[in-house]
């Protein structure tokens, strides 16, 4: 189905063969040891790779946007205040599931490829008053990284819990969860967690468990709700059997694997590895003369790559023209960008060579799409780059 | 780790090769051609293995108790009254969903082993004039069967739709959706679907869709919410890329292996072939002697076998005793008979020598346990019934 086409869309991405025959092996039951002890591992590695030696994980089967509701059901009721920091597309999803759930909703938005400043987050939480502050670490439709070192603090000081959607970013971009004092931080398993689609994850911190403790109201979603899950999550960790919902085994088993791989690899060097990868893939697609729509190299991803498209030619061409490269690509997501531009996932179990076979079919692509570029300007940026000491 | 031991609990099952093959293949773009194939030719399978030619397919990453809430969510709104048929724990668990979006719930409720009867549902119908009502077709915590071939004729006739729980059902249990007018039946992946667990999914109705388009107030639950799949599932269906959560791209291309392979059979051999092992696997246990906890044979599943285990016979001891054979099956799910009790599964891939297997392994078992049966018993007893003409 798949053959050796590279994929390098924002997720799913490359997985490890290790991964993959995790998943592909036979089911066993969701209560044998085996998986108790995949289960139960997979949760304590999370903690890790969270840096969140305080929260509690939580696996539950889903797409990326039900982990949103899965953090953000449990910790709003209805009339509750919400601040959402929007840098795309989804800060404008978590605007409309807060309101799904009953919150009233301001949305502190930044103009199209640029991050919101802190000053203007603390105004608004000073006028509003939020019991609640969301924020997309990296939001994959405009590839615009949020600086989150010190929202979850400035959030405290106002008195609101702060969820992170880090959907792009967890495992791949720097996250000090504990540290940074940040309430829930979630995320999908196609991303650079390494694992195919299918799992939300989030660890929730010792504030967030206290705020879901002390609601007046039933989480308005059944399959989201912790009071559901929390049990479970705590049974497996002690390796002990439980129910609520039949988990996810095959790709539970995954992303155990997928978490040893990389714990194995190690927090600090997996960031550098990535501030490494997407500087070299950027400075290839800054060598081609493209635009990327993040405003400055502050607010770049290290995740993924978002660009503009030489005028005239439109993604709906120039992705099947890298396609016949053998590369895989995703056109826009926003709306205001959609046939303008591009993106290109470089996380998880990318390696420096599918950063070169990228830009080459990038080239390629654009070469064939008559674009002015010059051949082989944007790799042998890149390889400078990965050649540099770091 | 989990070598050639026989999975036989009530889900997940033994999944064929080809379908494990799928899932643990390189993952493709949820846009790509090939799995714009896969995912539409599922969705139109599914409509072949539900016999419900009107009616629109729905597949989303979660559980089965998602599944519940896809349906639920969709079709009540805060005031609404339902109907739940509970025959078990499942049963239960839909009266709690259900009270969760906002519905008023009177349960019909079965003594512990026992279907409802149509007339008393038709007098809580006829009381309460609900705008919904829900039936477990066969509730995996008894493995009590419900006839639901007039249930949906009946509700349709005091004004309410009917969602039928098929988790333990659907694709080995007989079900003709449009023909029995049935508005939502809806399982998870890892039943008698032959994928393992991670995929809710559903076939919903015209009479549902007409329901869901005119409700007044939005769904409570946003990854549930209809409003949002709808245009993915019809995308998926013309071969055209969509997003709204990114699908989970390995276990559809699993369910569209499954499916086909579940349709090459042809669903009334499919039917046949459940209802003769599992009366294979149910004279082997009545020869033995051991009380099934449905209490007449009319009201037993085709998919899974409940049974009281004999006085001094804990499950907690009979269940490692017969996996020590090889064979895993399930203790007790229903809280009055949890230790008292063991669930065998029997759908899907489920093949003769298994349930001979099986069956020699709970001799064994009980054997080793002490219990007075005689070796053999069960297992002549069985193959005497598959040896049958039918």
């Amino acid at each position: 189905m798949k053959g050796r086409t590279l994929l390098m869309i924002p997720g799913p991405i490359e997985f490890e063969p290790a991964v993959l025959d995790a998943l592909g092996a036979p089911t066993v039951s969701h209560v044998a040891p085996a998986f108790l002890e995949a289960f139960g591992s997979a949760l304590e590695a999370m903690r890790d790779v969270w840096l969140a030696p305080t929260g509690q994980p939580m696996v539950v089967a889903g797409s990326g946007t039900f982990a949103m509701e899965l953090a953000a059901a449990n910790l709003v009721e209805p009339g509750d205040r919400a601040v959402v920091v929007s840098t795309g597309v989804f800060g404008e999803r978590f605007a409309d599931l807060l309101g799904r759930h009953g919150a009233e909703v301001a949305v502190v938005r930044a103009q199209l490829g640029h991050a919101v400043k802190l000053d203007r987050i603390e105004d608004e939480l000073r006028r509003t008053k939020p019991q609640l502050v969301t924020v997309t670490h990296v939001d994959t439709s405009t590839g615009v990284r949020m600086p989150i070192s010190e929202i979850g603090k400035l959030a405290k000081r106002y008195g609101a819990v702060t969820i992170v959607d880090g959907v792009c970013s967890v495992a791949g971009e720097e996250i000090r969860q504990d540290e940074w004092e940040l309430d829930v931080v979630l995320t999908a398993s196609q991303k650079a967690i390494g694992v195919p689609p299918g799992l939300a994850l989030l660890v929730a911190g010792p504030r967030a468990m206290e705020r879901f403790e002390a609601r007046r109201s039933p989480v308005r979603s059944y399959y989201a709700d912790w009071g559901k899950w929390l049990p479970v999550m705590k049974a497996y960790e002690a390796r002990t059997p439980s129910y609520f919902g039949t988990p996810a085994v095959n790709l539970v088993a995954a992303l155990a694997v997928s978490l040893q791989q990389i714990l194995a690899e190690g927090m600090p060097a997996r960031f550098l590895r990535h501030r490494t990868l997407s500087s070299a893939f950027q400075a290839g697609v800054d060598a081609l003369g493209l635009r990327q729509v993040p405003a400055s190299p502050e607010e770049r991803a290290h995740t993924l790559t978002a660009c503009h498209l030489p005028a005239g030619v439109p993604a709906t061409q120039f992705v099947p023209a890298v396609a016949a490269q053998g590369v895989v690509v995703a056109g826009g997501l926003h709306p205001d960008i959609r046939d303008r531009s591009f993106r290109v996932g470089h996380m998880g179990a990318v390696r420096p060579g599918d950063i070169l076979a990228t830009l080459g079919a990038v080239e390629a692509g654009l070469l064939r799409l008559g674009a002015n570029v010059e051949a082989g300007v944007a790799v042998s940026a890149a390889a400078r780059a990965l050649a540099a000491p770091t």
